[in-house]
């Protein structure tokens, strides 16, 4: 235990910059709640088909990923210079934001830390709103972008896509900014990329990691108008884009088919939720996908969170996604042991916290 | 050879950035001439290790490559908070440009276009000088930022590293950033990170690219002393190396030896160029390193590139690099075979145009 915990600590330590997405301990768990990356992926075909193209390494990537664009762009049913491979979605999160450097940006929260990190970066005036008061804000801060991200991290709801699209029309001088990473882990309906060639104010970003369970391969794309990306092509950092990565995605978009379930994924998801809701203290909160949020009535989400870990388990303390005012913690639903393993730590907890 | 022609002319026609290397072209080639990679590079076992590594994809990579980097310092001499570990030297070009927003940066010209284009998207003034201008250049233009290959692209000449030195203890006010990428491509003495500890005013790029056969991968490094690398620490953007790239590194950092054998490398250099200087109309120059430039005294570069490349050769057109003032091209010195069969066709085209 000592050991985990000096790990850890030294991980974040080391950690200058701050980013967290959950899943920073590199140790050994019987189980990670902390990330929100499909567990469930069988690579062993992806595997031999990089061993195969491993000669790929020898050679530049194409600097604008040309081929591969086309590619994608064929499969999303819009036209490739729509479309802008990305090292994983940040880069496409960075890239807007440098290219509105300096501009109002409205962000949807609490959400994901690196929107706002990056607008401050490139010196955006930051302002927040919730997802219940969208027009109000935006008639109220007349922001030149607004982020969402729908699904949405870290509490799991859905933005209905027809709202989302009225926004759209209604406020034609506001850019959006759409974070799509999650959208196969809600059945609920989703915005869709034609949005792109009925809007100019759109930007669509996707990753590869959560659904795929990539998410050491960095492959992400954003879409958007011709006009928007070809503008965006002034921002663009040549071969950012590795050819493992690439060739991973050329394989996944000829995949026919994996094992990725999401109405059994949601299914386990309602049994551990209420698994938890018969826990004193603990409080699960409505979700649209596999990951939700859990506050603590009593007790600091961070012991729990190190209660938790002392026993191999790591789960994600999200009380930074409300600078500690609301003691949460964010949970992926795994396997039926594991979470079980879970429910009978979260006993543990509770009873030792009441006593 | 119509086919390669359109091939080549869809790829260039594609590429919307115009970002160029050199190794455009992915069709069959006989010979390529036309990349600064090492060619002879044996990837047999790091191709086994990245097999045995695969599982990693399924994590996040380190958000700041914690571990690796201190792996590199470690082998480099010095702290791991002076160094920042990038997505091929590309990301650490764009990161400096970033941070020295809106300033004057002097660039030794001609160079790699992707120094300029950094400096450009970031709003610097963009000065130009030669190598044996530099003194009067820093007097008179007074930058914040010098930029300076050495070895340089395209002409592969070294500047002295004692001369380097000394114009960064005089110029403290300036900030001299040094592309190091080709360091093992030359005899001669090279800069070194030591340079970090003594000067806070140097920025060392390097990427691993080159020496190590490996630019589809995208990893190279930035370092400098632990000031300025914490205030780049702002810019970065989280997850940006992949976690094959790192795995690559790791295994490169822990070979003993590989096939590398420069001297081998530049004596057949020499006889190619004794070979071309024998060639009327073709005139190359002095280089410290494999690959050199080669001067047309009559007819275009860009024709003869079209008619080597109708014979499933490739070079690399240098005239961009002088904006069409110089018709150039640049070579990398290859395997005796190839190099006897670009003689072979030099040779044809000579005649070709004298008639």
């Amino acid at each position: 235990m000592e050991q985990d915990e000096k790990l850890l600590k030294s991980t974040i330590n080391n950690s200058k910059t701050g980013f967290s997405h959950g899943d920073e301990f590199h140790g050994e768990l019987l189980a990670n709640f902390s990330s929100n990356v499909w567990f469930g992926a069988n690579h062993n075909q992806l595997y031999a088909h990089l061993f195969k193209k491993m000669n790929a390494i020898r050679r530049y990537p194409e600097a604008d990923s040309g081929s591969l664009r086309n590619m994608l762009a064929e499969r999303l049913n819009i036209s490739a210079n729509e479309l802008l491979l990305t090292n994983g979605s940040a880069e496409g999160i960075y890239m807007l934001a440098q290219a509105y450097r300096g501009k109002r940006s409205l962000i949807v929260s609490p959400t994901f830390s690196e929107y706002e990190r990056a607008c401050r970066v490139n010196e955006h005036e930051v302002l927040t709103c919730t997802a219940s008061d969208i027009v109000n804000a935006i008639k109220r801060e007349q922001p030149d972008l607004v982020w969402i991200c729908t699904p949405n991290n870290p509490d799991g709801k859905v933005l209905d896509a027809g709202y989302i699209e009225a926004l759209m029309a209604h406020f034609q001088q506001v850019h959006f900014v759409l974070d799509l990473s999650f959208r196969e882990y809600s059945l609920l309906k989703q915005p869709e990329e034609s949005l792109i060639q009925r809007y100019s104010n759109v930007y669509i970003l996707y990753s590869f990691t959560k659904r795929y369970g990539i998410p050491g391969l960095r492959i992400g794309y954003l879409c958007s108008c011709n006009l928007n990306i070809s503008k965006l092509f002034h921002y663009v950092i040549p071969w950012s884009v590795n050819v493992l990565a690439a060739e991973t995605l050329k394989f996944l978009l000829n995949e026919s088919e994996d094992n990725f379930r999401l109405p059994e994924w949601l299914v386990e998801r309602n049994r551990l939720m209420s698994m938890i809701n018969q826990i004193p203290n603990l409080q699960c909160h409505e979700s649209d996908t596999p990951f939700f949020l859990v506050t603590l009535s009593e007790g600091k989400s961070a012991d729990l969170k190190s209660f938790l870990l002392e026993r191999k388990i790591l789960v994600r303390d999200a009380s930074t996604f409300s600078d500690g005012k609301k003691q949460q913690l964010r949970l992926l639903t795994l396997t039926p042991e594991k979470n079980n393993l879970l429910i009978e730590k979260l006993k543990e907890w509770s009873l030792l916290i009441s006593l």
